[in-house]
């Protein structure tokens, strides 16, 4: 389908929605917006990573202040080794402040063992989606460990070092023909350093996408450079209305890698940003 | 115009605007955005009673941070009876940060002498707009001085409390047959308590809307209950919108008024709220 047809399509979407809206009306001089979204919004959660430098107190202190109830979470707030008491124990912690673990990782794995270590691990802690890294070789392993347990994979893009999977596109390749359950953990930044397009990213593997690790960065360089989302090069209201176009309903995770032993305004900055296109966009 | 005609020549501008963008080439499956805004965005600053609690440095240090760049100066950072010496050594230090100081208020004014000692205090700072709230006695040698200096001064609304000024009614009532050069800092926290609409005030009062006070309230009660952009009732999408209808070209400063000794992470995530419904304004 040619650009041109589907921005119609769009177009035609945006209309139909205008109409629908109770507060557009014939004698209305100026009311473009209402109170109530039309759609609903994304939601927005933390990728672990974010808190490499933050006990679980100091982490949990930053989630409330800023209002955020997801947390993607990483091993070094809950060891691969843990025990179920343990892990009942951390997510208690969360939950007393509200806040759901709804993944865990990023988990790499190379060998069968330690495919069966990250599903014990999320099973014994009640986690039904991994956030991983696994070799091409044990990937038939993985498929085989997602369909016994039902617990889905969503497979981490590292950018141009990452000889696996260096952007969604060379995750969407493996994966393509293996279970629907197995699936990408799109890293906007590493994506975009990868020189590929995380909006049509989006579009292009829609079905695959469970969750995101959003990000800004001040140039497309292989080198990071992290800043707070809405003050660099990407498209971040362009890849939040292609989340919108396939309805998605997993999770956008800040994962913020700037200031990392100082990071709460960085975070709370990218959280209302995040939050300004979300409501223009359930807005339109 | 019709919302259907009206829709209709933002698409047009839309598409005008992918087919100008670098970005977007022919062989995009999705690309409804353009990196490039099609309007001149609003203006973000901070308005200075945010900075009650904090010295100069701690000011600049909150500013560079979240990356603002204008300030309306409130009189404990720069005193009324300053020197011109002392005035330039303010402005100094904040403009080796980059920050410009736009403006002076609130400033209180009941006789003749404190509208003097105000027209003086920022001729002397080189500032050219006073945040003012005069008595209604003294507005006709207000509108005296501002033909005298040329200086502007916004009447700043602060609610049910205020006998004078609650809301931005009660200025434009006062205002509308004197000098064009005096008209509204609208707060729209203030303006909310005292039950007026803030997005009609900007409409109905276009040509006298110099200045404004962004905030967000968690309840349209006469109590201020401060919150964070976006997280409170007040119409922060409808307001911008608003505001470019207008063609708005003053500042919109945040005054954020909770957590007044630890507001830096309220006022980045109020900042990136701003910005981000900001950047969606920006490109429809």
């Amino acid at each position: 389908m040619s650009t041109r047809r589907k921005f119609i399509q769009a177009t035609a979407a945006g209309v139909a929605a205008s109409v629908i809206s109770p507060r557009i009306s014939g004698e209305t001089a100026f009311a473009p917006f209402s109170k109530t979204a039309t759609k609903s919004p994304l939601n927005l959660g933390i990728a672990g990573y974010t808190f490499a430098k933050f006990s679980i107190e100091q982490s949990i202190a930053i989630m409330q202040r800023v209002g955020i109830k997801a947390l993607s979470i990483k091993d070094f707030h809950l060891p691969y080794d843990c025990t179920k008491e343990k892990a009942d124990e951390v997510k208690a912690k969360f939950a007393a402040s509200g806040i759901t673990i709804y993944a865990a990782g990023v988990i790499y794995m190379k060998t069968n063992e330690e495919v069966d270590r990250a599903f014990d691990y999320v099973q014994r802690a009640g986690i039904n989606m991994i956030i991983g890294s696994p070799t091409i070789e044990v990937l038939p392993y993985v498929e085989k460990k997602i369909k016994l347990t039902g617990i889905r994979m969503a497979i981490h893009n590292h950018g141009p070092e990452d000889k696996l999977y260096a952007g969604p596109k060379e995750i969407f390749d493996q994966i393509k023909s293996l279970d629907s359950r197995l699936g990408i953990c799109l890293d906007i930044g590493h994506c975009t350093r990868a020189l590929q397009d995380p909006v049509k990213a989006v579009m292009q593997y829609s079905s695959r996408i469970f969750d995101l690790h959003i990000k800004d960065l001040l140039k497309a360089i292989p080198e990071e450079t992290p800043t707070e989302l809405g003050r660099g090069i990407i498209d971040i209201p362009g890849l939040l209305q292609a989340l919108y176009k396939i309805s998605f309903t997993g999770m956008c995770s800040i994962e913020f890698e700037r200031d990392m032993t100082d990071s709460l305004p960085g975070i709370a900055e990218s959280a209302g940003y995040f939050r300004g296109v979300n409501k223009m966009l359930s807005l339109q």
